[in-house]
C-alpha cells in the first residue's frame, strides 16, 4: 500500500498570500469601483533591464538556428554567467569566492528549499521569527518538526527577532545545527551589521553548526558598512552557504534566475563526526535533480553586470528604495514605530493593534493591501508589513489614503 | 553537530555521462584531427520552432514595459498553457485531463526527482532495468535503499526488461507500492501496448501502488494504437501520476519546460490505511518549493500548441525517426539484434560484447559516440544506445564508419 509522507498533514493548510488574495478577490468584488493599491507580496513591478531584453532577444535569436542552437547546459549554469556572479558579487568586495562555487538555479525559493535535503532529519533547526514560510516549511515537510501547536511547531529552536533586540536575533540558548539568516530581511526590513554577523559566523564555528544565509535582498544595501554578502566576514566559507537571487535587483521574479554560493571548504559531518564538504553533495543533488536554467535566461541574467545592465538595475532599486524612503517617512508622521524603509524595499510597522485588523482596515478604509505581520510567524502578531514594490504614484497616493484612514 | 544525510554516500561516485564526456574528451586530445559524431546523450540538436521562438520574443517584448511586465505567476503555470495542454495532449485523445490538473514545471528531470518526497520513506520502490538513473538515484538520496552491491541496490525491487519480455516488464513477484515505467523507453526505445498498461494499472489498483509514468518521448509514437498517454487506459486516473516534456517533441532541453499531471481522484493512503488524495500534497510541495516558470518560457511552449507550432514540432521530429530508420535498417543490415528505432529516438543494439568494450571500440574505430548500455542498470550490460538526435547528414556519416568499423 503506497502510503503519503504524514509530514505534510502537519502543514498548517491556510497559506499567508492565499488568504490575503482571497480578502482582496472578496473586497474588490463588493466594491468593483475602487481602485486597490498593493504593498503586499514582495513582487517587483516594473518592466526588466533593456540590457537584460536585449541579451535575452539575442540568445533566442541563436536558439532559433541549427548552428546556434543549445540544448542541455552544464546543470550548475554557464561558465559565462557564473563567472561574472563570482567577479561581480563577490570578488569586487573582497570576498573569495570563485565560478565554481557557485550554482546557477531557477530560484532562491527552491534553493533555499531544498538545502536541507543534504543533511540529516534529526538535525535542530534555528529559525528566525518572524519568517520568510519556506524555511519552516520545508523542514516540516521532511519530518524535522513535531506538531504545529500556539502558533508555533514543536522541536523548532525559534530565533526572535523584535523591537528589543532591533529584529536582530540573539544567539539562541539551546544549541541548533543548522541557522537560517535572511539580511536584508523579509519581513522585517532590518540589517545586520558585520560585526553581529561575526558572532554568528563565530557561533557556528565554535558549535560546528552551519549557516544558511539568505541574501535574497542584498542590492537594497546603500550603506557601504553593512555586509552584502555573508563572505564578507572572515571564516565564513568554512560554516555557510549563502542564497542569492536576480528577482529583486533585476526584477526577474517572472523571468526566474537564481544562485547558491556553496563554498569548497564548507564542510558537515558524517555519523563518525568525519568531515563531509558539502560542494560535493549539493553538486550531486543539482546533477541529479536539476535540469539546469533556460540559456536565454542565463544570457540575461549575464546582461545584469553589463555596463548598461548594472545602471539600469541600480536605476530600479533606486526607484524601489525612493518609495521606501516615502513610506518611512510618512508613517513615521504618523507617530508610529517602525523597522526597515532604508537599506530594504519593506517597512515593518507596529500597528498598535491585531495584524489582520489593521490588515482589514487599510483594506476598507483605504483600499490599501499590507501583509499581515502574524502571517509570518509569532513575533510578527501586531505588525504590518508595506512593500516599497510599486510606482511612485501609486505609493504616494497609498501614503496619501493611510493618512486619511489612519486620522 | 550538523551531521550530513549519509544515503548520499550509498550514491555511486561515477555517473554515465560524465564518464562518457572523459572518454570522448581524452579520445579528442589523442586525436584533434578526427571528426567525432555524437549518438550518445539524449540531447536534441535542432532549432527551436520559429512559432516558439516568435512567442519567445514577443513575451519578452511585454516584460520589457511597466504594462506589460509579469512578474510572480502562478506556481502550477499560466491558465494559458495549462489549459492548452488538457486540450491539445489528453482531451483530443480522449484522455479526460482538466487544466487544474497540470503542473507546469522547469523539467520532468526535476518532477520525476522530486514526486518520491510524496510518500513514507519505507515505500517500496519497483524500477526498470536498464532504467534512466534519476529514479534510482532519487530514492537512494531519501534512504529507500541499502547499499549498492553487485551493480543493484539492496531494497529496490528491479524490473527486468530484457529481450526475453520485449523490453516491457512482466509483474513483478515482490510487492511494489511505487512503481516506476517509462514508454516510450529511454534507453531501450521498446514501447508498451495499450493491453499491456491496462494490466499494470488493473494491478496497481489490486494492490493499492501507484505508477509514475514517464512519457517524455510521447511525441515520437507514429503508430495510432500505441497509447500516448498512460490516462488512455481506463482506471488509470486513480492510481497513476504522468511525466511530460516540451524538451523532446519541440526541442526545449536548453529552454526548460515540462509538465507533471496529477489527476484530481489520484490517490494514496495515510497510516491507518484512509485515502489521501494526492493532488493538494504535489500542490503544496510545488507552492512551497518551486516558484513557476519563466513566464516567456511559457509563451514559448503555448506556441507548440499552435497550428504552425504543431506543424513545426512534427517536422522535427519526423526528421529525428527518420534519422532512427535509418540506423536501425543498417543495425539490421550488419546483423545486430536491436529494439525500438520506430516509435522512439533510440536503438538499443545487442552489441555480442561488453558494453564499455563495444563504447571504446566505436570511439576509436568510428570516432562515433554511443552509450554502453551497462551505464543504465544490470540488464543493459552487452547492450549499446544509439539516439537519433542529429544531422541526418551526420547520422548517414556515422552508419558508413560503423560499418566499416563492424566489418
Amino acid at each position: 500500500m503506497i502510503k503519503i509522507n504524514e509530514h505534510y498533514l502537519k502543514l498548517q493548510a491556510s497559506y499567508l498570500f492565499s488568504n490575503i488574495a482571497k480578502k482582496v478577490g472578496d473586497f474588490q468584488k463588493a466594491n468593483p469601483d475602487k481602485d486597490i493599491i498593493r504593498l503586499g507580496i514582495g513582487d517587483v513591478t516594473r518592466a526588466l533591464p533593456q540590457a537584460c531584453t536585449d541579451a535575452f532577444h539575442s540568445a533566442i535569436d541563436e536558439m532559433a538556428t541549427d548552428s546556434g542552437f543549445r540544448g542541455y547546459g552544464p546543470e550548475q549554469g554557464y561558465e559565462f554567467l557564473r563567472e561574472a556572479i563570482a567577479k561581480n558579487d563577490f570578488q569586487s568586495r573582497g570576498a573569495d569566492i570563485s565560478a565554481d562555487e557557485i550554482f546557477v538555479s531557477d530560484g532562491a525559493k527552491c534553493d533555499s528549499g531544498n538545502i536541507q535535503e543534504l543533511f540529516t532529519t534529526d538535525a535542530r533547526i534555528a529559525i528566525p521569527d518572524p519568517v520568510y514560510p519556506v524555511y519552516l516549511d520545508t523542514n516540516v515537510m521532511a519530518g524535522r518538526t513535531g506538531d504545529f501547536a500556539d502558533g508555533r511547531y514543536k522541536g523548532i529552536i525559534y530565533l526572535d527577532s523584535t523591537k528589543e533586540n532591533n529584529y536582530v536575533p540573539s544567539l539562541p540558548a539551546e544549541k541548533p545545527d543548522l541557522i537560517y539568516l535572511c539580511f536584508p530581511n523579509n519581513p522585517t526590513g532590518s540589517t545586520i551589521t558585520k560585526a553581529e554577523l561575526k558572532t554568528w559566523v563565530d557561533y557556528a564555528k565554535e558549535n560546528q553548526a552551519l549557516i544558511l544565509f539568505d541574501a535574497a535582498y542584498e542590492a537594497f544595501i546603500r550603506d557601504e558598512s553593512l555586509p552584502k554578502s555573508i563572505y564578507e566576514v572572515e571564516g565564513a566559507k568554512e560554516v555557510a552557504i549563502e542564497f542569492r537571487s536576480f528577482s529583486k535587483n533585476a526584477g526577474f521574479t517572472g523571468t526566474r534566475c537564481a544562485y547558491t554560493v556553496v563554498p569548497k571548504e564548507c564542510a558537515a559531518f558524517d555519523a563518525k563526526g568525519g568531515k563531509q564538504l558539502i560542494h560535493p553533495l549539493w553538486n550531486r543533488r543539482h546533477c541529479t535533480k536539476f535540469n539546469g536554467v533556460s540559456y536565454p535566461v542565463q544570457r540575461a541574467a549575464e546582461a545584469v553586470y553589463s555596463e548598461a545592465g548594472k545602471a539600469q538595475a541600480q536605476e530600479l532599486v533606486s526607484g524601489y528604495l525612493k518609495n521606501a524612503d516615502l513610506i518611512a517617512s510618512e508613517i513615521k508622521n504618523l507617530g508610529y514605530g517602525f523597522a526597515g524603509g532604508e537599506n530594504s524595499p519593506y517597512i515593518w510597522i507596529e500597528g498598535k493593534r491585531d495584524s489582520w485588523e489593521f490588515f482589514d482596515m487599510l483594506l476598507s478604509k483605504a483600499g490599501v493591501v499590507c501583509t499581515p505581520g502574524a502571517g509570518f510567524g509569532k513575533c510578527g502578531e501586531g505588525y504590518i508589513r508595506l512593500s516599497a514594490f510599486n510606482s511612485y504614484e501609486n505609493v504616494e497616493e497609498a501614503m496619501k489614503r493611510i493618512k486619511a484612514a489612519l486620522a
